[in-house]
């Protein structure tokens, strides 16, 4: 049986192999909620960087650019990172470059996996059916917040987890862990993440909305992919 | 209002700052349920070392050398890692040098604390009352397996982030899965931890009786500190 792990913060990826795995990579607040979003409403790709004049430089290329510092908009970008601004119709068949605090930086750490896998719980089952079909061993990368564990990436892990239980044994305590919070969790998502520290500190940024938005589970089927440096579905 | 954090991996501690801080080490299976063992039982001094040979040399200077590697006691050492061994009469007044693969490690990553102490299910409401008194900032640190979180340290952490909520405000997220974590457990203490990945591990080395025995809440009332490298109570 093929196994399934979970790196709780990009800080422990040292202590995990990807070559060989599916990899999932998690940011529940706000990134790949954004990016699921984005491509379910017909966005053609997305190219993550870490940099912020990285992502700037793109705008030449004929990308939007998109991004968030400390959980706001960068001024002169197109987009920032809230779910919302990724319906906009104009956004069809358009390209977007996308930095962000902690997101792009946990897809950077996955490169050299089989394969690089956007998760939300906006395609949570979808993602599951795609990790079924692949058959490797999966490892779930939590972004989290600037190397530190955070509740929503790992409840998200927990969820993932516990669809694939029984198809796939756990790789160590950590997908055990992330498991029994969801198991707290999911009788009240909203509730339950209300108390997270990402919350309480995006209090004045409309995260409310966002949040909620972000726990609405299978509302998309879009599974995006890295291919050679860009997501696409 | 004074703050409680956790540190669920020593391979986290370059995110936590330990000055002014109490810092507990807490490493169930079983370092630090050991040592409070050692101390219940009129040990009177632990010096917890880094290296095999370093441990060794102390035997020189009239300690008993203590340690395990992957859980199996060192063959020419006097002590291995089991609490069991711990309660000894012969014990009393004694030095023992003691390296463990991670309950060590973690407190050398604490150095520079305001003070540096030693945790377990064992001595749970003493630690608590012993940091209420000592009115720091608080960090946990979870000695994990190799740097990877573990299940048995994590809800430990929980326990005492449960004893202390109210008194302490929480520093971060993962003080708050700790708590969910240990809400979880607590019905059921070791039946929750026989799923863990090191009982699993150990299952061979007679980990069920320590497991059980490291389980047991209040059972001594030592609170171990480290002063000038030696652990004294």
């Amino acid at each position: 049986m093929k196994t399934i792990d979970v790196c709780l913060s990009p800080d422990l990826m040292h202590l995990y192999a990807v070559e060989g795995k599916s990899v999932v990579v998690v940011d529940i607040l706000r990134a790949t909620s954004s990016m699921v979003t984005g491509f379910a409403h017909g966005v053609s790709g997305i190219y993550p960087v870490a940099k912020l004049e990285d992502c700037r430089a793109m705008k030449a290329k004929g990308y939007l650019i998109a991004g968030e510092r400390e959980g706001e908009k960068v001024p002169d970008f197109d987009l920032g990172n809230s779910p919302f601004e990724y319906m906009a119709p104009e956004l069809t068949g358009k390209l977007i470059a996308l930095t962000t605090t902690n997101g792009t930086q946990a897809i950077a750490k996955s490169l050299g996996a089989a394969e690089i896998i956007i998760g939300a719980f906006l395609n949570l089952s979808a993602v599951a059916e795609h990790l079924i079909k692949s058959n490797n061993d999966i490892l779930i990368i939590c972004a989290g917040w600037k190397g530190k564990v955070n509740l929503e990436d790992t409840v998200f892990a927990g969820a993932l987890v516990d669809k694939l239980t029984g198809k796939f044994s756990l790789g160590c305590d950590a997908p055990l862990a992330a498991r029994h919070l969801y198991t707290c969790a999911k009788g009240d998502l909203i509730g339950f993440l209300n108390e997270s520290s990402h919350v309480k500190r995006l209090n004045k940024l409309n995260i409310h909305d966002d949040m909620r938005f972000c726990c609405t589970i299978d509302k998309y089927k879009v599974v995006p992919v890295l291919k050679d440096g860009l997501l696409v579905v």
